[in-house]
């Protein structure tokens, strides 16, 4: 293997860094924050909008106990949030939603670039079958090709959401050393 | 505002789901692993082989105190991985790195989709300083435009990362409530 795994390389300056989120555009915030909250079962933490540049911002992410208090105060809020780890930020440019004929492109065809975001579940095959019940698009069932107990589902603007489980993919690395 | 912020939507099921990881596509290992490591302070958690289909997955993130210890055995270790929030995902299809010809698409050209990944920093000023002292490229220095006090810097690949800090957004908010 090039390249050694938990080396400490310098990089004076970034200790606080957070890595707090993954942004992309979407078609019609009705449909996706439906899809990230009551299906994925994501919290809308803050929204934020843009009259005079037409687009608003929605900011989700998974609350767990630990990340309590949230603060109520919106100022507060929007200081809380970008100080969290793994937030999913939304951006809505206005109009899109009526536009049949619009798209975005969700990286996984050509041009490529951007895969997906994956979600750590304890149990994949639990979690697929719940998301069977509320009618997502899966592009991967768990057991389908290679590597079962994987599985990717669409979000509505099709971008691709993978869904793993910890225990599931702890085996894939006998491959590697 | 049409949707309601912090709002509880019941999503059984969910409770114990993670926003594990970003994945992006890269030409060449070597120039982006030291990019999320000595420009970004990311540590390489975990590498993962996959021979028979050609391409290798690079799993980082920023560990912090309270993400210690990581398990130096390989199996736990990428049991652990898929435990964390916050990982980016670096995938690198076998070849690309000599192909003088070929690049992935940064989605924010079209057809656009994902935007950026975003790095939450203490003080987006000087983290820039440092940034540019280390020869990274930018696609907005924190006082260019209209959004003063946020910069987004170039990866390796061209995708976009942005410096943003808790303090400078939450002044944001005020123009939403």
């Amino acid at each position: 293997m090039e390249f050694t795994e938990l080396e400490k390389i310098p990089a004076e300056g970034t200790e606080e860094f957070v890595f707090n989120q993954t942004m992309m555009r979407i078609k019609d915030p009705k449909i996706s924050l439906d899809f990230y909250q009551r299906i994925l079962g994501m919290t809308l933490i803050k929204t934020l909008d843009f009259p005079e540049m037409e687009f608003t911002l929605y900011f989700l992410g998974y609350l767990r106990d630990e990340d309590l208090p949230v603060p109520e105060n919106a100022i507060a809020r929007t200081e809380y949030a970008f100080k969290q780890k793994a937030l999913l930020e939304l951006t809505h440019n206005w109009g899109t939603e009526t536009d049949d004929a619009f798209n975005y492109h969700d990286g996984n065809s050509e041009p490529r670039g951007f895969g997906h975001i994956g979600i750590s579940v304890p149990d994949v095959y639990k979690a697929s079958a719940r998301f069977e019940e509320l009618g997502v698009e899966f592009v991967k069932k768990p057991d389908d090709g290679k590597m079962k107990g994987l599985a990717f589902i669409k979000d509505p603007d099709g971008y691709w959401v993978e869904i793993l489980s910890a225990n599931g993919l702890a085996e894939l690395s006998i491959q590697t050393d």
